[in-house]
């Protein structure tokens, strides 16, 4: 058997936060299985067989565990399989079960971290996740929840410390209580960001005490996340992926002809390295 | 003044872990201001200048005040500056300061997030930073404490919550105490990460108890950074890069010939884009 299992990070949102690591292995695979957060360009061009296993109409086409088994069987069979996932895998991705699997039954497998949204997303809405003087920690909490998990636990308020919070609008009522009752002043700032590095980057900026009312008066779409604490203000200075025309930044950048029937990224890299 | 200023996580070690947004902009640059902890094949076959901004012999060669003001003065000549930094530029690497000072002088200013060594360094050492039934939230701080900054401030103990201390060995006598005092387990797993993601990658694991006495005898080195909680113990099963020959992994899945005189990265793409 010479079958390889490569877990790969596709990165945030843009296609170009990928890593090279992971671009590399997208190009050598045989099976590209990946879901909906996936930007497509990211598998134009590929030779490997595309295996669609996100959520259609809001349910999974297969549970994780006909997805693992499915990896391991692609595996088994000799083939290079890469497992592509938004983000990063092992930020709330689930990674570590999938290997796990993969280590049980004797198949080798790699994985390649991806920038995750946690820290790009607010990074792109202007807002640094530390910064010195206002936030020397943050905490990743994902707010989503199967219906056999825990309620979200939200530290207790550390005003140096950022909160994220992923997947943040399944359960707002919930975890928007606890931020209050766990000692988070109601006007200290807040930010959801709504597909954070795409061009679709949508940021509402409100505070504690009304994130509630105004979310649903806005009527945020997944995919979403929170952003809590004292850097959120820095966005009035910092919020430099809005402005500046920088909301197409491959395109304003690059100046990489189109090339039919190769996906955007190839073309790009492509000029870049020949010239 | 057509100016730019591009700050760039250069990813945690490994140079592929670099984003194609980011390696794109290292190819376009005119300027790039690097330190220490980047790898210097990201350099290699770059038409721009190169300033070295990083530590020698433990002291910085400019203060951060000196360098924001010289990649102000660099985009204000009109170059394109790549300011490129490990891990991600918004966890403890000071892009919002630096952007802060652009956006103050109008100078346009682009963030390009990077894989962060908070979880890339775990992954390679085969600990998720979250795990399905194990850990349900992260939280990363830095150890690293200039003389005029408050004590590091360590969460009460959630036993779903992963820490990730970012330089870990300058204050560990300090943060170690205040695990105890804070309801961390002395039986609770802990891993230190040396060099993470790179071939040089070292890992400790220990627990809360013994930390201070064990890196105290293994002499560990910078860049070091630790992991505490549960997730520690998945390291038994999903070790992926030091076992399987995964040492090298770029040379163990890349086909490319050596190319003198271009990049290991530049080489292995230019292989991957033509074929």
């Amino acid at each position: 058997m010479s079958g390889r299992v490569i877990l790969v990070g596709a990165g945030p949102g843009d296609p170009e936060l990928i890593t090279l690591r992971g671009w590399r292995a997208l190009q050598q695979a045989e099976v590209v299985l990946y879901d909906s957060l996936v930007d497509k360009s990211l598998l134009e061009g590929l030779r490997a067989e595309l295996i669609f296993v996100g959520k259609r109409c809001g349910r999974h086409s297969m549970s994780q565990e006909e997805l693992t088994e499915l990896i391991a069987r692609l595996a088994i069979e000799g083939k290079r399989v890469v497992r592509l996932k938004g983000g990063d895998p092992t930020v709330f991705g689930r990674a570590g079960e999938e290997a796990l699997r993969m280590a049980e039954l004797g198949i080798p497998f790699e994985i390649v971290p991806g920038v995750s949204s946690a820290i790009a997303a607010p990074a792109f809405a202007g807002i640094p996740v530390t910064h010195r003087g206002v936030a020397d920690s943050f905490c990743v909490i994902s707010a989503h929840r199967a219906a056999d998990e825990a309620e979200v636990s939200i530290p207790p308020y550390n005003p140096r410390t950022t909160l994220v919070l992923l997947m943040a609008l399944q359960t707002l009522g919930s975890w928007g209580r606890q931020l209050l009752a766990q000692g988070y002043p109601a006007d200290l700032p807040m930010a959801f960001i709504t597909a954070g590095t795409t061009k679709q980057q949508r940021v509402l900026t409100t505070t504690v005490g009304r994130a509630v009312e105004e979310t649903r008066k806005a009527a945020l779409e997944s995919p979403t996340l929170a952003v809590v604490g004292h850097v959120v203000s820095l966005r009035g200075s910092l919020g430099w992926y809005e402005d500046a025309g920088a909301q197409a930044p491959a395109e304003a950048t690059s100046s990489a002809p189109a090339e039919p029937g190769r996906g955007l990224l190839f073309a790009s890299l492509l000029h870049v390295g020949v010239s």
